[in-house]
């Protein structure tokens, strides 16, 4: 039987080999949204290439022997197994060649290309571009670094398991996020060896939950779907590897919705000042959302990445807005008279919220004939704040539109 | 006469006595910027409040006698030193009033309340605000917490320069953001102290440059606007303390423009994953932007604050991909034939941009009655890809439409 790489020898010979490129991140306490409570986050977005995945890919291929390495390596990916790869063979001065799919985000595409690898897109999806990477790998004869199921890639991983127990030695939750479970894997290994009596916990995204599934059934299961923006978790099954260290060292696997990351994602820029991805937020979304109980514990948050495109990022902001009631819209129909503008308007203000939009229309076809339809964008405090000017514009007579009727109204105009 | 309270005695004390609610931030090498260079960013956007002001403002309140902390202390602010009196006093057991101007973000309303303070809303900019704070101390009995110009806040800011020697002992240059100039007097206080080779560096935002402006004409200049979306350093005057330490001991005064403040934090965001304020980022800009020579050097860039209002945020991040090419809109005359509109989408396909928004219209007054107009936005690589994109379209005989004939024709339509 062949003897598995996956010991603690080997975590802590990683952790020495990877010093060369690899940042010990800080462990910073969320006090700005946790004030009154103990949770932690292990800031691996703050990482070389902005995620984790750098320490295992940059172990791995510092093991492979002076033969292989000659032959160079081959990788797919669409982001951040893409570019730890790329940084661990530039650094190694090993020849790389990395697969990304068509639709791989430009900056993703141009950040691999500035660490000296080749990029070869290929395929409409992740399956298409690794088929036509094995494909590859086949006719050029190259080593092939595989994004989570590997136990040296694991290893390398599992080095981020020894720094928090170094620096929070007190800790008694860690919450992980999920993709093909590597990260998963290779922390829990390492807790539960060092560690036991903390908790290990996973946390897959909801529209994404292959290693959730799976433990449940207790047998790999493909999942169809992994429609979810945190896409740097968006795996369709785990690995054989991953998960039978997920089904014997991991306590308990949880899901978010995609609301719940966004709205994480935006609570982390503005009270933490920490950009994150979706994937890399997943674990913070499930503390957020109270799907832990975490009074009286100390709890270490893995925030596992912060490689999102500026462009989707600007759209979470809208969204985790809207969601937390923190921007709304009102349409309100207005008879057609002097002063109903200004009226809305003072009520508004004396309420406390901006207008930050105003679109004034002629009503359509749900309003009366000498009716207009005011259209506003409000910065509002919360879901409550929302609720309470609706309530006194309601009280002072004006006649609010729900989502529906205003659509009406401004399809027509 | 009066002994200066600014001693290294009293900033090591100082260093002793935030700890209690003080982070020792990151330093943190800028390699995803500047991968041939030696740019250390030191993180006071994680401090907790989200800038270094809780490091003056909780310094100054701890050294109160207890009969002024029982009188109780009044600040005023639009942001980043109300929320450090606030925590510093909320801490302390000390009664706490902030002024803010009306026009405050809600965000930093919320956030000052947040920590226990009571909030006075009250005039329409800083100075009005500032105005009812002094009549309300008069009346009240109030200890007034002064931002910058007070001899404990800059020996409270003063402990980030030994925190920089100890993370950087080979530092060769600091760059420091600087509006009322109590950061900048307290670090190259205590560098010069220390460590008198080292150059330090101040930034101001071009469009509020008062200490830049002040030293030149060797006299405290009051500046009319103070027009910047950084406006964390809006500052109209130095103060006579911080005016006399920056002449002492500062080696040059630098300015950044609004969009190279811009510029910066998108590149902050994007690629080191820490989000900045526009004050915070103003010394990173004049780096990014090589207004210093540091070919060899070894830099210490502070970044001083990360509280940005999320939809400032927002707007900002579309400016900063205009800016850098990274977004576009192209307008396109198209006869009204078959065919046109895939040609164009083919072309573009083909240079490696993403199409984002298409928008079709009929021409307007400045275009044939046959003809459409085609306004597309793009995600783009660069300003040159754009130019490469506008070159390519134009050789293929499609008519670019300039912004202002773009204009014409969506007035219309």
């Amino acid at each position: 039987m062949k003897q598995s790489k996956i010991t603690l020898d080997n975590v802590y010979r990683a952790a020495h080999r990877i010093k060369e490129v690899v940042r010990k991140t800080d462990m910073i306490e969320a006090r700005a949204i946790f004030p009154d409570d103990n949770i932690f986050m292990k800031t691996e977005n703050l990482q070389t290439t902005g995620s984790f995945k750098v320490r295992g890919a940059y172990f791995k291929i510092s093991q492979l022997t002076e033969e292989e390495k000659a032959r160079g390596v081959v990788a797919c990916s669409a982001g951040n197994h893409a570019q730890g790869v790329a940084l661990a063979c530039n650094h190694l001065g090993i020849d790389s060649t990395i697969f990304m799919p068509e639709s791989a985000p430009i900056s993703k595409i141009e950040a691999t290309r500035s660490y000296g690898s080749k990029i070869i897109l290929a395929g409409d999806n992740y399956d298409d571009s690794y088929e036509a990477a094995l494909q590859y790998i086949s006719e050029h004869d190259k080593i092939f670094i595989h994004p989570f199921d590997d136990e040296e890639v694991i290893v390398g991983q599992a080095t981020i398991g020894l720094e928090i127990l170094e620096q929070m030695p007190d800790v008694d939750i860690i919450m992980v996020p999920v993709g093909g479970g590597g990260l998963l894997g290779g922390i829990s290994y390492v807790i539960k060896s060092l560690k036991p009596e903390c908790q290990v916990i996973g946390v897959e995204a909801a529209k994404a939950p292959s290693m959730g599934v799976s433990l449940e059934e207790d047998k790999i299961i493909r999942i169809s779907s992994q429609d979810t923006f945190a896409d740097g978790i968006a795996v369709k099954q785990p690995g054989p590897t991953t998960f039978e260290l997920a089904k014997q060292y991991v306590d308990q696997m949880l899901t978010v919705s995609e609301d719940e990351i966004a709205y994480a994602l935006l609570s982390l820029m503005e009270k933490q000042k920490l950009v994150c991805e979706g994937a890399g937020a997943v674990a913070f979304a499930a503390v957020v959302f109270n799907k832990i109980d975490f009074k009286n514990k100390k709890v270490c948050v893995l925030l596992s990445g912060g490689n999102i495109d500026v462009n989707i990022l600007s759209r979470v902001i809208q969204r985790g807005l809207l969601v937390s009631g923190r921007n709304t819209e009102l349409s309100i129909s207005l008879t057609d008279k002097p002063g109903q503008l200004q009226a809305v308007a003072t009520a508004i203000a004396e309420l406390g919220a901006n207008v930050t939009e105003v679109n004034y229309n002629p009503g359509g076809e749900n309003t009366a004939i000498d009716s207009c339809v005011l259209n506003l964008k409000l910065e509002t405090k919360n879901i409550e704040h929302i609720r309470m000017i609706e309530t006194v514009l309601q009280e002072k007579g004006f006649n609010l539109l729900s989502k529906e009727e205003a659509r009406g109204c401004f399809a027509e105009s």
